[in-house]
């Protein structure tokens, strides 16, 4: 069977061709799929059939280019859609890219959040000629037991049998802060990379928030815990790590790891890989990590 | 004339004191101001009246701690009221700390942003024993005509001269990115930064954003604008990186330098001494650089 794109709108062509030939039939509104073959939106059903809650009533883990209705003829986890991972996915020939972050530099991937984005339209473009299918995987896979993301970073930083319950607060055997740094550098890849707080240190109660959960969540596990090193993707300047430098000039011996974002959440996405596979392993399933767009000077 | 912290409860309470010894007075609503000195709220008032417009209905340039009554004994700049600026501050006997950032590490400095926070408790007791003032300047002062902080940038960079009139685009004779990112990190005193972009590339039209502004209006100027280098305090690393690398990779010759916020945006607070000075001749005014709070490694 041919891993082509087949979508819905080429089957109604051949049916009301088959129509005017004089074949009539009603169009289905379920198109005809292949035995070993899935739509976008049968791919994304079995993905949420995991979930443990409802879905959500609103959520930016919506298309942001492509159909539904498409037939997958291969699927890359990501970070980012970046032109160059949509690039290295037309090569691959997989028409159906699942990205953690956003597609379009905002939040909600609105395309008018800034007004003439030429780049933007650039990128949509490119997506739309060579029928790639964007798909964000944000608020679910953060809301699977475990989460996914941390459940994948926990697993590639060796840190998950300290923590099999994929907490977010956890223990590890007391360890210095630059070993812990540069274990984390080795596991995950990561050539740059800002602390505060003395490589001297011992720490083993940790606080673990890849991505970007904001300050306010940040602080509260360093208040409410007995936590002595928080690793986050990124931080508003202004807040976490702020906080950490009083607390620190305290007298609280506190420290802070900004891993960077996209670094901090890949791990997540290549975990996917696996937790797809036998979902749907007819279909090929590969991950491309995004990695940062930063050189460090 | 002391220099020591005069309060308006403490004259009231003399007040009271000389009311009780049969000298009855009725308490003035304005204390006695020393002929060379000026509580906080004057120095406040005379800086607003330099404002092109009105105050603010709302704004988060409020006081963090103590009174606009209290007696100034000296005013010490900065771009964080840290643990240990404010220990500098006590140390030099000014009692009037002008911070551009947060205080308690979120942006409207609110003390239950976070429940229970002890290191905010502390900071704020540290502030309370001192008798030390501390005052937000960072709506008003990015409202000045000329942008106090924008203009405190361009007077350290030596880039005022390409930019009399204190835009944020502006243009510069045509300079490689590696050029600007040494004469950035020179001029700003900052150790380590990130960018994004080929150090050989010849720049020369600047989008200009020291601080936090947010990727929208970030991006808004890129698209907007002819500009080649966008130089930024910090971004949400999905925003304005993303759109930066996702131009690149359309082949649009666009950069981007990320200074850190603190660095980005102190040479404002530094200026804020010379601009001062002569509103205020009689008060000591100090500015002591807060930096970031980051190692890199």
């Amino acid at each position: 069977m041919s891993r082509q794109p087949y979508k819905r709108r080429d089957f109604l062509e051949d049916v009301v061709k088959a129509g005017a030939a004089g074949m009539l039939v009603w169009p289905s509104l379920t198109p005809f799929i292949p035995k070993d073959q899935m739509t976008v939106n049968q791919v994304i059903a079995k993905i949420l059939a995991e979930l443990p809650g409802k879905p959500l009533p609103e959520t930016v883990d919506t298309l942001k280019t492509g159909s539904g209705d498409q037939l997958v003829t291969g699927i890359i986890t990501t970070m980012f859609a970046t032109v160059d991972v949509i690039r290295q996915a037309i090569k691959t020939k997989a028409n159906f890219i699942i990205a953690h972050e956003p597609t379009f530099y905002n939040h909600p991937d609105k395309l008018d959040w800034v007004e003439n984005n030429g780049v933007a339209k650039e990128k949509k473009a490119l997506l739309e000629k060579n029928q790639i299918t964007v798909w964000r995987f944000h608020d679910y896979w953060h809301m699977m037991k475990p989460d996914g993301i941390l459940q994948g970073v926990l697993i590639q930083t060796e840190w998950l049998a300290y923590n099999p319950q994929s907490n977010a607060v956890f223990q590890i055997p007391p360890q210095k802060l630059g070993e812990i740094i540069q274990h984390l550098k080795d596991k995950l890849h990561i050539p740059h990379l800002r602390y505060i707080g003395d490589p001297s240190a011992l720490c083993q109660h940790i606080a673990l928030f890849p991505g970007a959960h904001g300050g306010e969540k940040q602080v509260a596990s360093l208040v409410s815990g007995q936590v002595d090193l928080i690793v986050v993707g990124e931080s508003p300047e202004w807040e976490t790590p702020e906080y950490i430098r009083d607390a620190r000039a305290l007298g609280h011996p506190v420290s802070m790891i900004i891993l960077g974002h996209s670094y901090s959440e890949e791990p997540g996405m290549g975990y996917l890989v696996d937790w797809l596979r036998n979902k749907i392993p007819a279909i090929p399933v590969k991950h491309i990590a995004s990695g940062e767009p930063f050189s460090w000077g």
